[in-house]
């Protein structure tokens, strides 16, 4: 109840401004955004200040090594931040957009038009520059947003926010358009789901645990941003050389993400060719090998993979290698340990390629490419709010026109249902 | 657990069927609903006796004649049906449209490929032709779906749903594709809306109470289809002959529907101009009025309007009606009393009429067109599952295309992150 009280206010609150936003101008929505990125260079020492604040804090409390270096904050990053905002005004205005009009039989005319979603919740954890980057995308796409961050970023983020109310106060726009939960405990986060009278869509970007509180508490739809389990299927017909690159490139380039390689699976044909030299390469750059008997023969450090092995997101430099007789036997790897998330051939054969995009299930299905490269820069959507492992609504990585809804228009003439 | 136990087996065979599914030829498809609509003109007359056992118990339990006759089929019903499954399989297929490809910098070519939802789940309440509509729309999409009808069409569905098992059997698809629970208890919807390890989707098509649950209920996603409170704004520039049509159909053409008029908006210099003409034809069509001060000049039978006619789907020949000063009164009217899902402006003013079509918020917003149009055959989608009340995936009338997600699919040569 408490928690109630704490929230109803802000969330309706939220939701007025967001109505204000959804007929912002173009300009006005930039201009806000550039200042943002300027406000950020020019409170720069302050920022750090309310950083250090947050380390401090999660040293006395043994955070581990990779959460911290995450809820780092430099002058580096905090001019990549300002950078991305530049990027998010640059790109074009998604709002608005009529799709498809057609003219119907009646004579009236009938197309679609992208508008914002409305109030958008973003749950997230310890990387303080999700906070602006999820604020700018949802400014530019017309939708209010409120932000709850992890309890480890608080000094950070209160600050960053404050920064983006001021940009805001600067062009006329309610604060409420950025809104920031700095209470941080879970009931406030359950109490937050329920709030399906306010919020329209719920973000949660974490881990498995945060990701399943959030399907199971919730009354607003949600999009999730979980796990990816992807593989590389290198088959009969591979390009040895491509498929080296490649599967490196696919586990070692950044093993910590979501997209990069936990599994490979390679066909027996090419098994001998490429996994004596692949083996080496992966051991020198201190991959741990865990494979099948058959991977085993390979190298002497090869230890013996198990069935739990190809169940997890390793998200570090351990791999999986599998050896299959088929691409059939692949594909049905795929489907039983896969989190339809990023998966790749390599191969030379067309048949076996177009089998593959068009049999396996996943946000991204791949032909000769790395896993890595399943991201919204990479395929063009300009800036990313996150890669949606959900069905619904949008799969793979979201842009800003998967954070636009539509209505339908009708320019009529008098028509009636006949 | 006893309904975990009867729904887990079911809603895993369904899930493995709806996989298949996701690679059947369109021809396959389309042979399936030729087949179904034959066997439903074939079977006529033990659909009708199935249909008539339902009918004695709904008399039995003295349910409401509305619904009654809801829950009635007779043969030009059944042929209507088959001639549905015809329309259906003439449509397009959805599955495997590659949408716009792009080559990106490093070469790589990057579409995204619409795939099946997956496996979906349908509730609904009486009519028992939703059971062939929704099953043959899945099918056309790809998708598995489960049916979970209302106890009064027990006896219609089961037989239904036995001749499209015996389709799907003919063309040797695995019969879980088309899955119908007949199992009435509430805690069976409520636990069916916990298997998220099976489930995609869940559509509840009904009344407030149903959608309230699932919505609740569910930890799988959900696409409401939930009421409608429609206005019909006639603006100070109106051509009043129009507004006089649009309005008589959009009250009396089919008031039981969510697009129907609940409340007109009438700017006060129309108001005197059109009112007493249409009030008198409204009274004629056994309308029954309920007005602001002002609408009650202009005719006696006129009985007053409270703040809670403005909040109601009277899904009836009731209507609301309130002389507004100005464009942005009536907007705001909407924007308080309004369910977002279909409204139009009466007007000649340019002006006027962009400025509606961009500020109010539902899922089809019009001028100059009978609310009564919002609909998925009248906007040229085809046949349509329904009205989408959500904001999120569809919003308006959800045909084939709705039915459906996407996949990115990547044409590589080689490309790695660098």
């Amino acid at each position: 109840m408490i928690y109630r009280n704490y929230l109803e206010p802000l969330c309706q609150n939220a939701k007025e401004a967001s109505k204000k936003l959804a007929n912002l101008s173009t300009a006005v929505k930039n201009n806000v955004l550039f200042t943002v990125a300027e406000l950020l260079v020019k409170h720069e020492k302050e920022i750090l200040q309310e950083n250090l604040k947050d380390l401090e804090n999660a040293r006395g409390q043994n955070l581990e090594a990779a959460k911290i270096e995450r809820l780092t904050l430099n002058r580096k990053r905090i001019e990549e931040m300002a950078a991305g905002l530049k990027e998010v005004a640059a790109l074009p205005d998604p709002i608005g957009e009529i799709l498809q009009m057609q003219k119907r039989p009646n004579g009236m005319m009938v197309g679609q038009m992208t508008v914002p979603i409305g109030l958008i919740a973003i749950i997230f954890e310890s990387r303080p520059n999700v906070t602006i980057d999820s604020a700018s995308l949802c400014l530019k796409s017309g939708n209010g947003v409120i932000l709850k961050g992890g309890s480890e970023a608080l000094h950070s983020n209160q600050k960053l926010i404050g920064l983006f109310s001021e940009a805001l106060k600067a062009y006329n726009i309610p604060e409420g358009a950025v809104t920031f939960i700095n209470q941080n405990k879970r009931e406030v986060t359950a109490e937050l789901l329920k709030m399906d009278n306010f919020i329209d869509l719920v973000i949660p970007r974490g881990g498995e645990g945060l990701i399943k509180m959030v399907t199971e508490t919730s009354r607003i739809p949600v999009i999730k941003h979980d796990k990816g389990l992807c593989h590389i299927y290198v088959d009969s017909e591979a390009n040895l050389e491509m498929a080296m690159k490649i599967a490196l490139n696919a586990k070692t380039q950044r093993p910590g993400t979501c997209n990069a390689m936990e599994t490979l699976l390679i066909h027996q044909k090419s098994a001998p060719l490429l996994l004596p030299d692949l083996l080496d390469k992966l051991n020198q750059k201190g991959v741990e090998i865990r494979g099948c008997p058959e991977t085993q023969k390979y190298g002497e450090f090869v230890k013996p993979a198990n069935e739990t092995d190809y169940h997890t997101e390793f998200l570090d430099l351990i791999l999986s290698i599998k050896v299959v007789s088929s691409i059939e036997e692949a594909m049905i790897h795929i489907d039983k340990y896969g989190s339809c998330h990023t998966e790749s051939i390599i191969t030379e054969s067309y048949s076996q390629g177009i089998r593959f995009i068009n049999e396996v299930d996943a946000s991204a299905v791949m032909i000769n490419a790395s896993t890595r490269l399943n991201d919204g820069y990479q395929f063009g959507l300009g800036a990313e709010i996150g890669i949606s492992t959900s069905r619904i609504h949008a799969r793979g990585p979201m842009g800003l026109k998967e954070l636009t809804s539509k209505k339908f228009v009708v320019f009529g003439s008098g028509q009636i249902r006949e």
